[in-house]
């Protein structure tokens, strides 16, 4: 019997985003990117590869999934194969720890933890380097979910040179996210079709490398301080620059709901009452606020006004991947 | 007794949007901008110089306004009397057809109707293009105010060429807009002080004075073809690049509200089943619609699923500036 390896690795929301790609093949982006990784949101994946099978199974939250839900999956199975001489298909089983529908980037935690299952199952045996270059190849948020704490990904310019590492972890920092779970709407465009459309029609674009590349160093400066305002200033105006690039494409697309716009102005209004914290939009209507354990209960308390209470979920720093055989 | 003068002019909704100054003081635009004169909305002012008053007195919808919600037409005031010698205070009578709160660009037409008034009934004489460079001492906008269908305000770098002319007037086309009036809330920033901060603070704001000046050619064009397809994209791309800035500015800030979102989502449906329409918006939530008058119909339709039949006002094109002496 083939042996199964299950990896378990925790999504991450960027401080400084990854909003464009260089080369699509080889998902080499366009900046580098900052990160946090969240203690509360990981995916499970067990990966056996077995003879006997004459498809990939993939099991998502037990329930498998058809061959066209599955085609993402196999294409990244058929590049552990490539690499590794492994020539079976496998079965995967992925568990998804994140609120249902909760849009909050599966992609990231996913494709880490497929990526350590899938090539420790096959015989590959990648440092964390190579495990973090691996799984950029399955989702460029992935690449940093292979690290706990701050981490940074460098865009690189190749597949060698584009991976990931930590700056700083553990955290040791009461710094948190508080993740506001808005309903989701259809959302307009795909990631991936949204800043393929943003590179080639903003005339905003070759600005934006350029800030990112600036708050790149700035972020690296306020974690190495541990200095929560800037880290909050410098995230929140980053990632209303990648929202703004959106805008500005042709044609025009947002992210924002009504809610989003409520939940920005609860964060602005605590702001203005001394309350220090800041948020963070990815492409998709949650916020995420970045703030201080000790603010929790008054940030709480201001968000619940508008919102449910089980639409709140306060994450911690969280930790790197871990993968174990059996 | 002292002559009265007075003035009607209409608003204008910028097609091409004028966001930033070079010189704040003699309010010379960073781009040059291209509007349509609207029939719909206007205001009618009138002056009288008079040796008798110890001050001046400003009636808006005839209520006498407080010294300091004056100040900024008395301000204007001197401004022309320094320039035509006239040395007594003014009598200003001003009305503004625009429904209430819908905040709909009032000191395009307020300033034009007040240069118009106060330089005729002061005894000077002005052609229609200095007309225009006085306005734009006043808003801006105002501008191009003095003219009637598409105007152009060319950008120019001092008083003397700093000043609108008619692109295509009359319009003798079938284009209109549709005002969506929506509820006012506290607004984020005003204009004047939103631009600044994006001129001193957006990585994007060259850019966008680059991409105006292609859009400037390119609508130009749209005009004298008459093609409403062209007018329109151009028009939303360029009011939505002007509402990027904004979110990238340096702390963001948007004039967005989430009824904003849904007007400009109808537009966006309606647009995908198959009707010719587009959005623009100014430095506020107003949401107004370019469109033929064939289709006024199914977008009002469409339009009353989210808003009353009061906030929704169908706008053709309008006149030019009209000055009566008595």
């Amino acid at each position: 019997m083939a042996k199964t390896v299950t990896a378990k690795a925790h999504t991450n929301i960027a401080l400084v985003k990854y909003w464009g790609k260089k080369d699509a093949a080889l998902m080499i982006p366009q900046n580098g990117s900052i990160s946090l990784t969240l203690d509360h949101f990981y995916t499970q994946t067990s990966v056996t590869f077995d003879a006997h099978l004459s498809a990939d199974q993939v099991y998502f939250n037990h329930q498998l999934l058809p061959a066209a839900k599955a085609a993402r999956i196999s294409r990244f199975l058929d590049l552990v194969r490539h690499r590794s001489g492994q020539a079976t298909f496998a079965t995967v089983q992925t568990e998804n720890h994140v609120p249902t529908s909760a849009g909050l980037a599966s992609s990231a935690s996913g494709f880490a933890a497929l990526a350590g299952a899938a090539s420790r199952a096959a015989g590959l045996r990648l440092d964390a380097a190579g495990l973090s270059r691996l799984a950029r190849r399955g989702s460029g948020s992935a690449t940093r979910s292979i690290f706990g704490g701050f981490v940074e990904w460098h865009a690189g310019h190749d597949d060698q040179s584009s991976y990931a590492e930590v700056l700083q972890d553990p955290v040791n920092w009461d710094i948190q996210m508080i993740a506001v779970v808005l309903k989701a709407t259809q959302k307009p465009i795909s990631s991936t079709d949204g800043m393929a459309r943003v590179v080639a029609t903003s005339p905003y674009y070759p600005a934006w490398v350029t800030t990112a590349e600036t708050d790149l160093k700035r972020m690296r400066q306020a974690i190495i301080a541990r200095d929560l305002t800037a880290v909050g200033q410098i995230a929140e105006t980053n990632a209303m620059r990648m929202h703004a690039l959106n805008l500005s494409a042709d044609p025009a697309f947002n992210y924002f709901t009504a809610d989003t716009l409520t939940a920005i102005q609860a964060v602005s209004d605590l702001r203005s009452h001394g309350i220090n914290c800041y948020y963070t939009l990815d492409a998709g209507p949650n916020v995420k606020i970045i703030c201080a354990g000790q603010d929790t209960n008054v940030i709480m308390t201001r968000l619940q006004q508008h919102f449910d209470a089980d639409q709140l979920i306060v994450a911690k720093p969280g930790p790197g991947i871990t993968i174990t055989e059996k």
